[in-house]
């Protein structure tokens, strides 16, 4: 089974580039896509997101072989009410949202008679809009898919190779597991950032002005992940909960641990923490997962 | 008073870009140099980051106007009593230390005849040694000075100059006030990088391989903060205490309201949060603190 068209729906930052990264390295297949928002389809036409920006996601979806949905992870299940009654029997309903345990039963339960297959392509950028994507977001990122158990092997297989085309590394586990290990590489380190940022903000005693000027000491690496999309980030919190509640514990515990040791004036626990973070950063660098130039290849 | 000859004690990511900038910028002034590792004074012969790289800090320091101790915070006073016997009488003694009121009480205790203002150029990267310096580190980048109480007036004049011609934009305030700002614009940030990366690396659900073929949502960011120089940081810790357990308490205290709005479902906290978040984004690129470009501008 061949994925020969694709409906995409949500024409923000991964639904644009999924739309480009097709137009880019996957030529043959045909694109549809649907925004709630007029002005973002119209964005979207501008730029040739899709072959077909529809006013509908019935209109949208109705010869699809495929159906990206790109939108908050909050809102999935009424995005598939919304198109279910044109919705080809056998086309595949799939999505790109951060948790996948919601979106699992979201999908299935809107979707009841279809074959629903969530994925996350771990790929993205603080902004968002149709004019955030681009063509090669995807390209060496790692594409999570989240099949049920009961899922067919010949359309996993299919969304696997789709997603290859566009350039990602596919690979599979079940949605459980995958909110676990986003909570702690995605989900954490958005609300640590989000929320120190805020802290900052609000202070009496370092003036808004003094906190911009010196955040090239750190803090600007922060304010960029909390420029993200609040919609998306909302919905993520509030549909991964227990993952996020469960790590939160473990990194506060640590925290607190740090704390003691700073008040203590124990030396040789902060150096041992900070020795053992340094090989990490090596690790990611050499898996491809970041750029080895220093201070992210900042120019300077 | 002009400042025609500079020493530089530690020749590292800070003493080596001063030494390149100097170089580069402003190639009138004459620059000797010294570190305790010989292997590091090899490399800074190798690579000229200074005129004359000594055997001795007496011996660098001995025709100095300014002399410039850039080592951890907590070496700051033996390095300051290892050169006093050589020091020129009217020799500005400065620092680049990220903790101001422990450096600027360790150097007036150990250098009590001497003009002593620290200063702190806010600019860095997560790399260190002699290797890791480059002549534009301090371009348009803030350096605090923060002279005690009864400083020459001449001589912060001179010392303002000095970081001028190395590019970079200078501010004075009072050591305790830099101590409180960099806390939260450098500190903790740093702090919650260290123990996230940690927090990831010690899960026993979440294996070591998936936090890092993941950590492009998010979690790579904060390796690179994470990968700064263990001993540096200790330092900063151990010497900036108080200012840090009090930022420390206020993120946590918005931590924990974060982790309140999550449990009980309070979309609108987090929302709310999150949109306040992205103003200050674009107010730090708007005064030229970070690059506008998304994803930090890396390569997709």
């Amino acid at each position: 089974m061949t994925i020969r068209s694709v409906a995409i729906i949500g024409l923000g930052l991964l639904g644009g580039s999924i739309g480009l990264a097709i137009r880019e390295r996957a030529s043959d297949i045909v694109t549809t896509g649907y925004d709630s928002d007029p002005a973002v389809r119209d964005a979207a036409r501008q730029r040739g997101l899709v072959q077909s920006a529809c006013e509908s996601a019935g209109e949208a979806v109705s010869s699809a072989d495929l159906v990206v949905l790109c939108v908050p992870v909050g809102a999935m299940e009424q995005a598939a009410r919304d198109l279910s009654a044109a919705l080809p029997a056998n086309a595949i309903i799939s999505d790109v949202g951060s948790s996948k345990k919601s979106v699992l039963d979201a999908l299935m339960t809107a979707l009841p008679d279809h074959v629903v297959i969530p994925a996350h392509p771990v790929a993205g950028t603080e902004q968002s809009g149709p004019d955030a994507g681009f063509a090669t977001l995807f390209a060496e990122r790692w594409c999570i898919l989240t099949p049920p158990a009961n899922a067919d092997d010949a359309a996993v297989s299919s969304l696997s190779q789709f997603w290859a085309r566009l350039g990602a590394k596919v690979e599979i586990m079940d949605a459980e597991h995958h909110d676990l290990v986003l909570a702690v590489t995605s989900h954490i380190p958005h609300l640590i950032a989000f929320t120190i940022v805020g802290t900052a903000s609000d202070l009496e005693d370092v003036t808004r002005s003094e906190v911009i000027k010196y955040s090239a000491g750190g803090f600007r690496d922060f304010t960029r992940i909390a420029a993200s999309d609040p919609v998306m980030w909302r919905d993520v919190f509030l549909n991964n909960k227990g993952a996020v509640l469960e790590m939160l514990g473990r990194f506060t515990e640590d925290l607190t641990a740090m704390q003691r040791a700073i008040r203590s004036g124990d030396g040789d626990a902060l150096h041992d923490l900070f020795s053992r973070t340094r090989a990490i950063r090596r690790e990611v660098i050499d898996q491809g997962q970041d750029d080895e130039k220093p201070d992210f290849g900042r120019e300077h």
